[in-house]
């Protein structure tokens, strides 16, 4: 686990690149505040494009028309405007809700164009947020990264995008035998970016996500004593009862038996707490009730393509995004 | 609008109806706190089952089938375990997160039952939250109400519920025509349930939602000012430009010129909102800056079938859920 302290980053009284972009944007946005004093990645674009896969020539395979037609999508399509790699858009130098997104791209081997990887991809970013894009009959305003665009189509929303991509790369039991899956796996996952991503994201800004850290330290002290001894194990002991029950089937995984998209959302959930609340997270595994979540983290890793992808370039280290570790918050419980 | 003042209720130091829940369940779970101090409601049994249509004398109607087999779901069953109608697993006395379902399902005139018009409803939620129900092997245990439970089908999750019912119900365009409108519909949704309803939810619980709120009045009583004044605007601000947007189309609604359930949702958020904030929403709705919104305030609100559940029984009144009256809330930002 690489851990990364952020506080010098965060104590720096103004931002200027902060500054300067709400100067030059009409709406305001939600920019998070720890972004400005980051550098930038410069990344030359031929790295842009990724793929881990080597046996998939073209993305409108038979196999991706049948998932697409399966979401009532695409029956009528033989050619379609999707025959593209995906497209993420989302800040650079943090893995931030990007994350999410970015594990169930590389679990399926898709092809994907990112922009924290490309030179000036956060231009890209910043039209999306200041309202700029998209602008097109078919595509609403967004109102915060992560975004998805794939051929004509611009989404938002995390879960959102992983309901999109799920059916499409195989991340969802088929609907042919299981026609509910999606609802059961997105509900999983909603769980799971609820408890541990979007509280654990609150517990370093419990008063307002535009003010610095540095402003809301008192309180932010109450909610991590309240969240790490109390609404952490609630989520975590639910995950164990999900694996525990009949409908995760065989295997560690957390429905039916097989990988999901919700899978990977808890990997990066558990990635994240590890290292946000080390202590914390060492003494749940040690107490030895949550054997289950920690054998579904283990498994999730050690998949090849997952393994491969954590191990590399890509995989971009924990900073002052979405899991933070201060030495303040790394209590036991 | 009606304005129940509910800080009386929840100045009660212990609540004997909440221990005994936690005494009697081997696992935690979320009660709202209030929820122990309020009376149950006791309605006759035979008044569980709404219809607010007449023309459908089953569920399994063609456009029902065709909406089902557009969700990729049923082509293949022409009789189902889904022929019954809706079942709706939420706390009584509260239009809480249930009411996003409740508005969904009243628009639609679908066929429904609600635990909170039915006398003992509450061990059915309770069932549930105790990790009793469901017990088989397709549907995973569940975190929290509401819950829908259709036939064999059991899921909970907010945006996951609207996101089964949308299609199924016509509050979706026809995938036939707008193959990704789910996507654009659903990012619309969970935007409207992040910044408008589970923000304001935790202006009353910044540290934690199972502590009184008399525990965390100081940091409630900034995280409103910060709310009232950055980010309620801030969101507003965003759902007007989505409708002054080109993919909003024509017609007061936020995407293509149709009603979707996003829409219900965004309505009942600027509901809440309005109880919660008087002041706020006032000067808001008087600056003329969020003029459409307003409108599709209005718009929704007028529609038959909305307004006849508006006025009649089954609409709770706001109290001690998720929007809440506190004059030190009541500021105009």
């Amino acid at each position: 686990m690489v851990r990364i302290i952020t506080r010098p980053l965060l104590s720096v009284g103004h931002c200027t690149q902060l500054v300067q972009l709400r100067a030059v944007t009409p709406v305001p946005f939600p920019l998070p505040i720890s972004l400005a004093s980051l550098p930038l990645l410069s990344f030359p674009s031929h790295r842009a494009l990724f793929s881990t896969t080597t046996i998939a020539p073209t993305l409108s395979s038979a196999a991706e028309r049948v998932k697409m037609s399966s979401e009532g999508a695409a029956v009528k399509r033989q050619r379609s405007n999707k025959d593209v790699p995906y497209n993420l858009i989302y800040w650079p130098g943090i893995p931030g809700r990007g994350e999410f997104i970015r594990l169930t791209l590389e679990e399926a081997g898709a092809e994907y164009v990112d922009t924290a990887q490309v030179e000036g991809g956060i231009d890209e970013v910043m039209a999306y947020v200041k309202g700029e894009k998209p602008d097109d009959k078919t595509n609403p305003p967004i109102f915060a990264p992560p975004i998805l665009k794939h051929g004509d189509l611009v989404i938002s929303q995390t879960p959102n995008i992983l309901l999109y991509l799920g059916p499409r790369l195989g991340l969802v039991p088929g609907v042919e035998d299981d026609p509910d899956a999606l609802y059961k796996v997105n509900e999983l996952a909603l769980t799971a970016l609820d408890g541990l991503s979007n509280e654990p994201h609150d517990c370093h800004h419990p008063i307002a996500s535009e003010l610095y850290y540095e402003d809301q330290k008192e309180e932010a002290k109450r909610k991590v004593e309240h969240y790490v001894k109390t609404r952490l194990p609630k989520f975590l002991g639910y995950f164990e009862r999900v694996l525990n029950s009949k409908a995760s089937g065989e295997g560690p995984y957390l429905y039916a038996g097989k990988l999901s998209y919700a899978d990977l959302v808890l990997f990066q959930c558990l990635d994240g707490l590890k290292f946000m609340f080390p202590k914390a997270m060492a003494k749940l595994n040690k107490e030895g009730k949550h054997s289950k979540l920690f054998e579904l983290y283990d498994a999730v890793g050690q998949r090849p393509k997952i393994k491969e992808y954590l191990g590399g370039p890509r995989r971009q280290k924990y900073s002052s995004g979405l899991y933070r570790y201060y030495e303040e918050f790394d209590i036991e419980g």
